[in-house]
């Protein structure tokens, strides 16, 4: 069987979407790419987390997007996560769920600003809201459009996909990013713990902004990069 | 032993209510009618969610509203859900719950627009909120009453209860259906979190309005009708 | 060994106000009266809920307000109880918590008006919230005057304990009643969330206001009272 | 092996803020001090809680702030846990972590006033939020910074760490200490619902202020100190 251990540990990030509560029913999905086979692993569509196999986990063409493995479906958000393989070419895995807060953020379509070194440990900056998709995009290849609506995003604004590993669509819910899928779920959980905190921040202190830049530099300088002194690194 | 299956499903939904923390204590009833043989199910009145069996489970006629089988007698709220199963022709369960947020906006006497895709993936456009009753209904026959004011609101303003499988009753709860008993919890649980989001949502951005209508066609017809391409099938 | 059955049921009570998060550590007390015998059992002092054994339960005279049996101190809020037994004659049992949202509408100095049919299922009318003790109340014997001023409460306002089983103290958390120690736990958790539910409410909706008396009647009476009918009785 | 009971303890302190979710990843740190051996035990950097071993489990000389013993590195906030031992003579534990709302308050540069008998219970007094560190301090020993910032707020308003067993550090997170490890988690369990209660609290009467002086002392006097008369003892 090839792709045996993608497919493992594609279907184990799955499940723990499930098992760290980022979403209820089948509201998640996560891949991982093997970019030297030319290859991503994702969940297949609707399939409930406790009964997923890794034999159920279908294999996408990095190059052509489509399914060269597996007897199911794909995720309905298959395209989303292999235009974002395609653009952020130092990404390993790619999560998208609908999380509570995050989505919320989403919905009232707005960038969540770093409000503390919670945020600044892994985002080095606001944590991005996409553009709304016109009526266009949606209604042709919605989910490809998706990816390059926060391929654009990251574009316009200068932003590095490994220095924000996540982005919230508008009116949609978050995708998050890392160097393997179980990473990106990780991310996935501290988005939204973020987004919890400054939702309550924010009623706490309607007028509160972003921290300084040399507080962020240092909370995010001291866990990643070359100078980094956290761990056992 | 007749409606064996019936029961067990229903037993089953009841349950699930509890497990997935949709009620505390017995706040939550489930039924789930068959309509070949002119019957349906449902729980009995202040049971122990823990304590239940499939043998606990009255049959009540659809055409009579009456119990047809049973020791036990059947949820106080056992004619809303027979006006549901009469007026809504093609729903197979019927689930009440006192959910927390869903609550919270029946209380707040405010439907709760469509302000992403997690909405729109389950419910086409606002999740409505009933008229208040009068004190006539209310101190006449009041289950009864809750069914057709419920009725009401969906043939006053067109809506069609296969599109929007939940309701909140004002002042009071939400209702949510499907097609059996089981889908019927899972959509009250749709509700809840639905619920959750657009109060955060409207917190964060007060002056937010539901999603463009070209998005919530695209996200409820992905996953409903004709072209819908989610899932396996 | 005397009393034991009383000591079985209040030291099964006060693990269940652990079992349903109304209180973490040693944040709330749980006791139960027997009229006939004349003495009413409770918590010890700090003792934490997982190693507490019916043997550490102390038993105090109902004439007295005096430990007449046991090795431990009691809880430190014993004379609260005492009052309400004294005062309220149909209660049975009496739990004090400091459950999250119960406790912040304590703070906020409000009673929780009646909003929907869940808090009136239960709570017949607003749940109290007393006066602020003097500085001679608090300095003086506390204990017993946080239960003189929630008896003076009812009395003035003309309320019912039978009615209203529970009450608010100002600046400090909720005690509830019922007919025995369980029953006054299962009224705490429903207390905590109706006050959960309120607090959202009033975020969705400030303005809105008390329900209609008839269907606040409707809910109490189809409970409680001669003419119930829910349940299996 | 030396120190092995230290270890075992700070051991089962680290593994505890995991158990009761003040921290998920591993965004929280515990320490104990044995100040006759002139060391303190610090959680290593990075460590899962599940995996962790006392033997993981680094040695700190007090006067040097060096480790001494261990094979792991110590937490990157090991300085402020040294400092806070240097200058608070009384504490024999230390905790950090990001818990929500205590984070919260924290982001929003808010001291938590005193809104009830909860906090009135454990914190005598206002819960302190430090100034922001300068850039200076930030981009120097920033961690040791971050120590001699919270020194210098209890100086100033002259503040007894054995009376406010807890501190905000503004635009991160909270520290607390208590007289052992598993103490100061306690208390940080204690600063996180107080966190929370507040914070609704203010939600439901933004104009309320701290409980009067006398409440304050009778509820905290009554569990601290010479006449306290909580408890066993």
């Amino acid at each position: 069987m090839s792709y045996q251990a993608l497919k493992e540990r594609v279907c184990a990030a799955n499940k723990e979407i499930n098992r760290v509560q980022l979403a209820i029913l089948t509201w998640g999905n996560a891949s991982e790419v093997d970019r030297e086979a030319g290859v991503f692993a994702i969940k297949p569509s609707g399939v409930d987390y406790d009964e997923m196999t890794p034999d159920d986990i279908p294999i996408i063409s990095l190059e052509t997007g489509e399914k060269v493995e597996g007897k199911m479906n794909p995720s309905s958000d298959t395209e989303t996560h292999w235009h974002l393989y395609r653009v952020f070419e130092d990404i390993g895995g790619v999560v998208h769920t609908h999380s509570t807060y995050a989505t919320a953020w989403a919905q009232a379509h707005r960038e969540i600003p770093c409000l503390g070194t919670t945020h600044a440990d892994t985002f080095y900056g606001s944590i991005p809201c996409t553009r709304p998709l016109t009526q266009a995009e949606i209604e042709g290849a919605y989910e490809l459009n998706t990816g390059k609506v926060i391929a654009e995003h990251f574009e316009k604004n200068g932003l590095k996909a490994g220095e924000l590993p996540g982005v919230l669509v508008s009116s949609h819910a978050p995708f998050t990013w890392g160097t393997n899928a179980m990473k990106a779920v990780v991310n996935g959980r501290i988005l939204e713990e973020v987004a919890r905190m400054a939702s309550i921040t924010q009623e706490l202190n309607p007028g509160i902004g972003a921290v300084d830049q040399y507080l962020m530099d240092k909370h995010y300088l001291r866990k990643h990069g070359a100078n980094a002194y956290y761990g056992q690194n």
